[in-house]
């Protein structure tokens, strides 16, 4: 099968790697042709733009940083539209607004081209490995013809429901993981500011309930003050950004997401928007006067 | 060995009957004489009172609702210390703010009553299978006296510091299963209002990084709409604001724990403190005008 990805970053490019080792011809694009290079030399096939990735494909993969990207590869001057063949499938595994997803998609069912929205979780590791997490919406039809494909990239993929239900997923996995870093955050700088060892505090509540995989993961690399990305804080506080746009327009309360998102604020303005995002901690030291040397 | 228990409510009463079931004499106390009949039936000796407790015993443990019955317990008349012999070994498993734990160790000394302040977290479901997470704060011999003991109660038994040290820990652990609870519920109540089931999206969740056990235990439970205790939305509260005084003392910011101890006020001062944290879902609904019919 001849697939299509068009972004080439650090999410795209590991996993073009894993889909030429499933076996499949990969047909990729990028804004940037020094990004190509590498994965031509391991066996892509280099395209000038999206139209012409997609003039060659049954499936394209976009993985770009937000909706105008997906709006530019999708229906954009030399988009996937303009080179799609009838029966096309458009997965976007970009990060964007569930709404924005559904607009993206409704424009696409014009062109005959059906749209999958299926973001990720697990970040650059997940997607060497592949096995990130990914959360699907769109048609049954649609799912079960990518399923093949994104089994390749990752190691748990949910179809969650139709077109923006898969950015629904993860605006809430979102929620999850910046208030989870958020909260570990504050827990360990409580320890610490009350005299008592946080590594210690992190090992008495691994076993109980308020075991997380944010505490687990993230907790450690807080104790190891390594605050090198990972998920970089400007990243998250765009993905908050998306739940509280959404919020806003639902009229959905979420107090936890809004603190977080001003949080991230806090983070991404005093200059740590490259650093990975448990360099909250750090923030809340600043904060709260904790010396942590 | 001989040991003391006082308190016998939901969590004190199976820790009786698992001393007993560990070979223990269990000498018993409490304010409301009922609570012994059922536990001398399965063989525990009923005291008159807490000094009677501790005249027959090496080790007491108090297991109540807050800092005052601690101290009442501890210090006051008919208390521990009137019954005493030096070399006693108090361990205090009720939650309390650190600081009170710290000042009934201090006081204690002075009778030659040594203090292992070690609360739990698993609830009731912990307490019946003696699977609850011990966080222990006190001198390493202290310690190392209490932990068969303590073993005999609890799955995971952490030395978390000196004095105080395991009140942290469980201030850390309810920052921790509070935020827990309520983003949780922000991300089920989103995902509804975006016309998304809640059950698939957290399906989606369970496998990547937003993994906690809160999300797998609690989010289950909201799914099920089974708001029962589980673990009251008032002691939830109340350990939140332990939390927060905490806080304020040490000038240490806390935001994710500040805006749940508000959501939790809203909460039980809307008349759900009896049912279970869970029940936050249905506030967030309301909040929301979220139908979840």
């Amino acid at each position: 099968m001849q697939i299509g990805f068009v972004g080439l970053g650090i999410m795209g490019r590991p996993m073009v790697l894993n889909l030429l080792r499933g076996g499949y011809r990969v047909h990729v694009w990028s804004r940037r042709a020094e990004s190509m290079t590498p994965l031509i030399e391991a066996g892509a096939i280099g395209c000038g733009s999206a139209a012409e990735v997609a003039a060659s494909c049954e499936i394209v993969i976009s993985m770009v940083a937000d909706a105008p990207d997906v709006e530019q590869v999708a229906l954009g001057e030399r988009g996937v539209v303009e080179g799609a063949r009838p029966g096309l499938l458009f997965i976007d595994m970009s990060t964007i607004a569930p709404s924005a997803a559904r607009r993206i998609a409704l424009r696409l069912e014009e062109y005959g081209v059906e749209m999958l929205d299926a973001p990720v979780s697990g970040g650059e590791t997940g997607a060497i490995n592949a096995a990130l997490t990914i959360m699907a919406g769109g048609s049954q039809a649609a799912f079960d013809k990518a399923l093949p494909v994104l089994q390749c990239l990752g190691k748990k993929v949910t179809h969650v429901g139709a077109n923006g239900a898969g950015q629904v997923a993860k605006a809430c996995n979102q929620i999850l993981t910046g208030a989870g870093v958020l909260m570990v955050a504050e827990a360990l700088n409580f320890a610490r500011a009350s005299g008592v060892e946080p590594a210690k505090v992190r090992e008495a509540m691994l076993g109980g309930s308020a075991h997380s995989r944010v505490l687990e993961n993230h907790g450690q690399r807080m104790l190891e003050r390594n605050f090198n990305p990972g998920f970089k804080a400007w990243m998250h506080r765009k993905d908050l950004k998306i739940v509280l746009d959404e919020a806003h327009r639902l009229g959905v309360m979420s107090p936890v997401a809004a603190i977080t998102a001003q949080m991230f604020n806090a983070l991404v303005g005093g200059g740590d928007g490259e650093r990975d995002s448990v360099a909250m901690l750090q923030l809340l030291e600043r904060m709260s006067g904790v010396d942590s040397e």
